[in-house]
């Protein structure tokens, strides 16, 4: 597969225009004192599905081959990509079947189903999803839209980075670095490419959960790592073997490294998210805003842009952590 | 006092600039197709403090006279103006003391109480606040920052609708209506100033909790009218006796008309803001929203902007709202 460009990226970025929302990047004076830096928030919950999948989903599903592929599409994806394919489905009327796992979060499924995909369920344990994806395209003659092993996915993911670069400049802000959450990596790859043109001295960090820091390890060594299988995470989007081939291939050479955050840094960054932002982010879209808040990685004076890439959090968990946060600390800010 | 002009207005625009949020108008394709209309959101969660309340505080301590009043600012409040008081204070390094009420919502007790202001608390039920807060800028020699009765602090609120205008400008959007919550009169008299004078045809409704429509019943019959005082709403920021003097002068020749909404109708406006906005809206903040939801307002074919006023919110209070919600409708969009 070709690596996307960044004209694959701009053109992305009007394709996706008329549906796509361009996510405000977003700055808050008390953040900025307390971290002493300028941190500028892209929020992606605020995207159509309430995650940034809706971008690679919608470029992708907008070119099938209507004629080769009269089924529409399949896609296999624990959440937001699939809330992101069955909407851009809906959105360039296609049929969709989207392959979840039984234990996928209800709010997940229950949105998926809302833009009129029909569900087939699997078994996490027991089955192989994309055994079960190859079957369902060639029963129903229908395409596959990979999540993030697929350059027109990548660049759709890109126009996160194309908007952030826009929106900093005219913000007058020069970014020293970037993070954003990274699961097969389709998001940051996209990113790095857009944002590398303009700023070619940003780094590019990519955050993730404990227990499924395979990209970081991947990147240290050079190669592809895999995760061990036997870890847990309240980061449900961000739960994958290894980094995508394509993926590893672009970001190996962009990114600058990885970042680990606990569970506690996200539960603490979410409800940090929910009190003094206002907004609502899934515990795998804050692991950016987590790795600050830890101090997993350094700020002072630099001017940082971190994704928070998804909002979408079953009700009962949300509630769960924004009840047991601790209270404000005394200290002013 | 005089009544506030859009020069007063677009002049607070640039004084709070510093430190205030141009917090985004939002739009929804969701919320637009669910309504058949165009839905502009002024997301004032986002706002510094978490409310619109800080513009007109910000405006307000910003010009108090230092030598005639060496022991700062007073105010009174149950929350938001509370919290735009003390952080308009620490920005402009004066001494605040606030007079809240002692059943305010903690999480607003304690954000006040972190910008480093003094709380003094009383009794709703048996003591005067009023009085209270005139002894103590005898006392100090400070002072008082009404909430609304002020052109000062009503035009900062008005910086909420010129950022309005340019924005749906900006949008191509040709606004048709505005809805926004209604307390003592302050944030509806700004906007309608600023609305008014770039799109004359729009209409202002204001909006309030059931038991609280002093204002709808004010304009209806031409003169301030009281609440009975014996209701009780989850709206905390929106319990107020009657509409505000100078306030009601401006809002009688500018407004359309008043709009009601019940709990239920707020609550669920709160759920749908957090499930499908990804935006913390407390309650009071959230009724614009609850009558387009409820059908309170007719919106087919028409371009209406709404304010989201705050979101600062109990967070017990908020996890029973999200997780008392129904699940999504099985229609479509």
């Amino acid at each position: 597969m070709d690596t996307p460009t960044l004209d694959a990226i701009a053109d992305a970025d009007l394709r996706i225009r008329p549906y796509a929302i361009e996510t405000p990047l977003l700055e808050w004076g008390m953040l900025n004192d307390k971290l002493e830096a300028r941190i500028l928030c892209k929020a992606e919950p605020l995207q159509r599905t309430g995650s940034f999948k809706f971008r690679g989903a919608y470029n992708r599903v907008l070119r099938i081959d209507r004629e080769a592929f009269p089924g529409g599409v399949v896609a296999c994806s624990s959440g937001n990509h699939a809330q992101g394919v069955a909407e851009a489905a809906r959105l360039c009327r296609v049929d969709a079947v989207i392959v979840m796992p039984s234990d996928a979060p209800k709010v997940k499924i229950a949105r998926t189903s809302h833009s009129g995909a029909e569900i087939v369920f699997y078994d996490r344990e027991t089955e192989d999803r994309n055994a079960i994806a190859r079957d369902l395209c060639e029963k129903l003659k229908a395409d596959f839209i990979a999540p993030f092993e697929d350059p027109i996915v990548i660049a759709g993911q890109g126009s996160v980075g194309l908007e952030m670069t826009r929106q900093a400049k005219a913000a007058a802000a020069d970014i020293d670095a970037v993070l954003a959450p990274i699961s097969g990596g389709g998001l940051a790859a996209g990113i790095a490419i857009a944002v590398k043109d303009q700023f070619p001295n940003a780094e590019i960090f990519c955050v993730e959960p404990k227990g499924f820091d395979d990209y970081r390890r991947s990147l240290a060594s050079g190669a592809r790592q895999k995760n061990d299988g036997a870890s847990r995470s309240i980061c449900d989007a961000l739960l994958i073997a290894e980094p995508g081939e394509l993926t590893f291939a672009i970001n190996k050479d962009l990114l600058a490294g990885g970042l680990v955050v606990s569970d506690s840094d996200v539960r603490h960054a979410v409800a940090y998210a929910w009190r003094e932002m206002k907004l609502v982010v899934e515990p795998g879209g804050a692991v950016a805003l987590a790795a600050l808040l830890s101090g997993a990685f350094e700020t002072k004076g630099r001017t940082v842009a971190i994704v928070l890439s998804g909002g979408n959090v079953d009700p009962h968990l949300f509630a769960e952590i924004i009840c047991s946060m601790k209270e404000l600390a005394s200290s002013k800010q």
